[in-house]
């Protein structure tokens, strides 16, 4: 199998970019050749999370057909959120947190969705399943993506499987979830503060 | 939550059936309320195996809103293949191994599928995580999923893991997939041949 490109939704949030990051380092771990790319910009919050974590953040692409002959997807499935020319790659797997629509498929694929507050919750089992062990910035990219997702467990979407991933994380990655997740928070609404009053 | 119906395609295959049953025996472990269910006369392949394993056959419907808000589907999640009112109800898990089309869904939801060559499979794995093991009736019957589906192993669709799960399934059965399974396959064709004398 060849490169293979995995990129989260559109309007990119924290959980799009990090689990895109994360699951792009676990399949590299399992021996296939996956890049994160992003279809949009970086929020202020994302931008906190990778500077944080000294990640660089995934390369800028408006479509994937010129590139790649498949794709993963995460955090999304519909089409309308994905990439422009989604239509003329094969989407090999879809790792997701959101309802099913406006998605079809030509071939059987591995399609992963539980309903749960966040993607990298599920890529947290993903790398359990597959017996490898989570690196300490990946840890703390996909805790951000949790705390993220999930307003620091505040959300009605956090389930108790999003508390119990992310007390792992936080063990990894040595981060504190209150503390962290409060600054990343603020950083996410300062940057866009600032940019309305300039 | 109360009572869930789990279900597979109309027409049904012995992976339909039987993958059904284990779903539901999976479910009803880890207490919930679950009733396999079939949406069509059982295959000749289908009534050996169920005779074989001393299984009562589930119960025939036509609809399901009139029974319950809620489902699980089974070896398939194409809206023409399912129930005549799947869309007055809502779909809370798919386990499947084939191509997503007209599917959809209101809510998140749990999805999984893998391109493997039976549901019974993803199952197996299904009990692994929840840590629930896998009773020795249930595991012939999923074995026989997997010869079904496979034709004792020889079908393309054939995985490494559909090996890997059948041998799993025949130490806990203690069934010997190929002598048992020729049988199968046999017993399905005789009675096929029977009708057509009839
Ligand atoms: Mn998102
Ligand atoms: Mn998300
Ligand atoms: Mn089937
Ligand atoms: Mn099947």
């Amino acid at each position: 199998m060849g490169k293979v490109l995995v990129f989260g939704h559109k309007s990119p949030d924290t959980d799009a970019i990090c689990s895109a990051i994360a699951f792009a380092d676990l399949k590299n771990k399992l021996g296939e050749d996956v890049e994160a790319v992003r279809l949009g910009d970086l929020n202020g919050e994302t931008d906190y999370v990778l500077k944080h974590f000294q990640i660089e953040a995934p390369r800028l692409v408006k479509t994937v057909a010129n590139e790649v002959p498949a794709v993963y997807l995460i955090d999304h499935n519909e089409r309308a959120q994905s990439a422009d020319d989604i239509e003329n790659v094969d989407v090999l797997s879809v790792v997701d947190h959101h309802r099913i629509a406006n998605f079809e498929t030509k071939a059987p694929l591995y399609y992963r969705a539980e309903p749960v507050g966040c993607t990298a919750t599920i890529i947290n089992k993903l790398y359990k399943e597959a017996g490898v062990p989570v690196a300490k910035t990946i840890a703390g990219i996909m805790l951000s993506s949790i705390i993220s997702d999930t307003l620091l467990f505040k959300s009605p979407t956090c389930t108790e499987e999003d508390v119990k991933a992310a007390k792992e994380l936080e063990t990894i990655s040595g981060i504190d979830a209150q503390t962290y997740g409060l600054d990343m928070l603020k950083a996410g609404t300062n940057i866009a503060d600032k940019s309305a009053e300039e």
